[in-house]
């Protein structure tokens, strides 16, 4: 291995010589945006989500429970999300040679000016007054204009509907709503997660696995009452200790707006208490999120939490934080975002569905309320009505009658099939009526993680190069790829060695039946094959060798320590399973 | 319950109400095809893609590894993999009403007869001579005409190139032989799968959960030598008495040719030395299938095999065999296909993509090969080459040396900047040379299971009404939704019920703490709690008695027989993972 190679070249030659991952459609030259997972890549990236799932979903204090739905999205529903009007980036044209660009991004690169959520025609008079060509030919540019984000698609083969696929899994979330409360029997607050595939039509897509154009996401929208967040978050904080003083690295909006970059650190409950974050909630799941990644193998230390300015948060967030992590490769990099949606996607469902997505509140005790009730008064509406009459008692007594109220009151009458009926032909009284409760929307918070983004930054972070150059993938017990390795100390056809080889696979049987996930490799010398298992992050090696043979002992070699030590083989899944609990 | 309810009324009934599954998007009256998995649900689901892992990946005889690769493809790979081109249905609209049919279906359903695979004219003849109109208006029909069941999308926002969803992962692994051979180091057979998403772009799916146009498929290609094939299989089923002897339902092409139903009970070895498959790789994987399906609880008696017949079979296929299971609902349904690819999928994309898509197989010895050895004659060349002389002579030095060879040998002469050279022009000779192997195309075997079919098999299957008309989901352990429920048995303000519910949230947090997924229930009667634990199929209940706040033991109540048994809580890790081993 030669030395001078960066950390990101050797882990792309290794991701591509041992099947981690690799550019996708390579016999067809590529295509930008789209990577291949391979058997370790791929047992890596599963292992980050069942992770995620325990300490996200399984291993929380609240109720949060996980479901799938389709990616393909009817265009309604991505009209009431706001993602048709606002999923889009600014691109401009090459007039010569039809390249196009990312106008924010062109403009960024040629004059050094950050101009993230500026108009069409701002970006325009920065590309005049700048005389910015295209970097390739030299050519005009077009005007920017918005180009949609969403892959388009239609679904019936023929003379199909609209569609989308979904550029976040959050919209199955929200649309369903009702239904899993109605199965949560109807309790706040309420977490629902969901993990699936995602594809977002970007531009021209670099920057290897960070910037996908169909990646994995983990989410959670998180609904909840904010009258009583946070009464709630604080007495769960009071039972977790550990949860209530996890530190944070918080850069603030405040912060970078005076042009700095400096963290703070916080504890959850000081995030809270200082009113960093817009809910409490905001400060759970920021701090549960932090204990994910470290859990996982990053460092407190290269984890960092940016709150974003107004001009870089989604349309529908009040607040967001993005959590960053520190690479060799890119400096810091967003893996999750922390938003605080409020009741938009209920709000805009309820307003495009019609659906009620409501939440009902009950009441410690009833209270009463005045309330007006109102009814036709039959004479009078005859004299007005004639031969009408059972006409338009037909349709008053189809109206609702709080729309039937309002507007008596505020224009003192109203038409039905041609008359007009004044407020006066009403009984119109007022009643003391006990309510039980209210409906509510409920409101949101977010967290939301790229699996892709997060399996770089962790390879990253776990690539160790050794004293003597070799490569080690570092990664924590339950991420790595396998739980062991089962080698025979030599193969042949001797039969000391076929003894060997058969004791050997005899064992990876055993392993395998007890759900112990195992690389068996029998070629070349033992040396290189615990070289080829370090490179891939194999945490445990076992090996069968002559004593083996003898006395049904093996040695147990460590990634970490290279350290080994002799057990016997009843003993293996013992000593394995210990290291995984 | 009404006793007088169907099965299948009776699953959907509970899978909407406990989470199971619904139709997708309801809010917005539903689009066909598409179906949400609720917790229970997707807890069940990635159960069976669990045990599928392990029985058809991690715990088989020969070399198989799983990969992840995009859902979106560019065209290319779909027009090289035949579906461009084969993936269609026929299609007519109705004149009148514009309503579009699958017109295979509607002749079926109108005539009774069956049309698989008939031209569009055939169709069309068929539809005048019976004189089949739009079922709905009674209106005119056009003339059938394929509709492709690809979803098609764009890659890039603008001007983007063309695209479609998958409708198998089956190319991703063609397309990636070559990489997975290299990190195998080279050896044949080999096992690449995929669990993962695919689109199906439907007529009019009916069926609820059968036919959908977006669900799961988990897919294994097995590549490997076919004159090797027969000793390989022989040699693993020598080992694996239990698998020679696994015995599998077969309903056969000529069985169907003579017009008959019948299964005919064979043993794996049965289906290879008696012909019935055409690759001995087929009967290997049907059987693991066979147990797969078996041990996930699927009765043997429900299984079969159904050979298709040519009209039946995709295009790609030598062979295919549909792995069917009876249900109560539907009759026999297809949960998964094994198809004798051969060559065909390696072959088109070596043709598309130009790259190298072979196995080099060696020799045992290297062989002595006659071959022809061709030179240019400069003397000869030129004299009839004159000032063209350098240019021809740098021309043929480019030349494929196959190529012209073959050309010389059958016209006798080559065009070569206009001037026509002999064949006398050349040097020709043979010589002996040793070859040490040769390429060869590997052939295919494929299992592919729909992932959301056999998990409708297998709720149907389950599905147990008791004496006193209880649902019980009987689902074999590893399968269910949570290994345990955790319930106090009283939850109240007493001292008593107050330390009755913190020791059961305590033992919850241990239990998840030791990765056991728990279901935590405080509300109603203990007897309702354990009603709905086993109507979602949770195999054992642990309750927190008035016993256990004074001695620490609990009860453990087992779904299936109701029998309780007191436990020390200290025992209560050890006492579950053993149903899990």
């Amino acid at each position: 291995m030669e030395r001078n190679k960066s950390k990101y070249e050797i882990l792309v030659e290794l991701a591509k010589r041992r099947g981690i991952f690799w550019p996708a459609y390579e016999i067809y030259g590529g295509v930008a945006g789209f990577y291949d997972f391979g058997p370790i890549g791929l047992s890596i990236k599963n292992n980050i989500m069942n992770e995620w799932r325990y300490y996200l979903i399984h291993n929380v204090d609240v109720n949060v429970v996980e479901i799938e739905t389709p990616i393909i999205t009817p265009r309604i529903v991505l009209k009431a999300s706001g993602h048709e009007d606002h999923f889009t980036d600014p691109i401009t044209e090459c007039k010569s040679c039809g390249r196009v660009y990312r106008a924010d991004h062109l403009i960024e690169e040629t004059i050094g000016k950050k101009v993230e959520g500026l108009s069409m025609d701002e970006l325009w008079k920065i590309i005049q007054e700048h005389n910015i060509k295209c970097p390739e030919c030299g050519g005009e540019l077009t005007k920017p204009k918005p180009a949609l984000l969403l892959f388009k698609t239609e679904i019936g083969p023929y003379k199909g509907s609209k569609a989308y696929l979904r550029p976040e899994t959050a919209q199955g979330m929200f649309t369903n709503f009702k239904n899993i409360l109605n199965i949560a029997r109807n309790k706040l607050p309420l977490g629902i997660a969901q993990i699936g595939r995602v594809g977002r039509n970007e531009i021209s897509p670099r920057q290897g696995l960070l910037r996908l154009r169909e990646f994995t996401i983990m989410e959670l929208e998180f609904f909840f009452d904010p009258e009583k967040s946070y009464e709630e978050v604080l007495n769960i904080l009071k039972k977790r200790n550990e949860l209530r003083n996890e530190k944070l690295n918080i850069l603030t909006a405040k912060t970078k707006l005076e042009g700095k970059e400096d963290t703070q650190t916080y504890t959850t409950i000081d995030l809270i208490e200082e009113n960093i974050v817009a809910n409490p909630w905001m400060a759970y799941w920021m701090a549960i999120g932090n204990i994910f990644l470290r859990k996982i193998g990053i460092p407190p230390n290269k984890i960092r939490f940016d709150e974003k300015l107004p001009e870089e948060k989604a349309h529908y967030s009040e607040q967001t934080f993005d959590q960053e992590v520190l690479t060799e490769k890119y400096g810091w990099i967003e893996v999750a975002g922390y938003s605080y949606r409020t009741t938009y996607d209920l709000r805009r469902h309820i307003k495009y569905s019609k659906a009620d997505l409501t939440f009902f509140k009950k009441y410690k005790k009833p209270k009463k309320v005045k309330k007006k009730k109102i009814a036709p008064n039959p004479t009078k509406i005859r004299e007005l009505a004639g031969e009408k009459f059972p006409l338009i008692m037909k349709a008053l007594s189809e109206m609702d009658k709080e729309s039937l109220l309002l507007e008596l009151e505020s224009k003192g009458y109203i038409d039905v099939l041609d008359v007009k009926i004044p407020r006066t032909a009403f009984y119109i009284k007022e009643e003391e009526v006990l309510v039980h409760g209210e409906k509510i929307i409920p409101h949101v918070v977010e967290p939301s993680f790229g699996l892709e983004r997060i399996f770089y930054v962790l390879l990253e972070n776990s690539l160790h190069i050794t004293n003597d150059q070799k490569i080690v993938l570092r990664l924590p017990y339950r991420i790595a790829p396998y739980m062991a390795a089962v080698f025979p100390l030599v193969s042949g056809t001797r039969p000391e060695h076929v003894k060997m080889v058969n004791l050997a696979r005899k064992i990876r049987e055993i392993l395998i039946s007890n759900r112990i996930t195992v690389y068996y490799d029998e070629e070349g010398s033992i040396g290189k094959r615990y070289v080829r298992a370090d490179e891939i992050g194999i945490p445990l090696a076992i090996t069968v060798d002559y004593q083996s043979i003898e006395d049904n002992t093996v040695t147990i070699r460590h990634r970490d320590t290279r350290k080994q030590k002799r057990i016997h083989i009843d003993k293996i899944i013992e000593e394995i399973s210990q290291y995984f609990r």
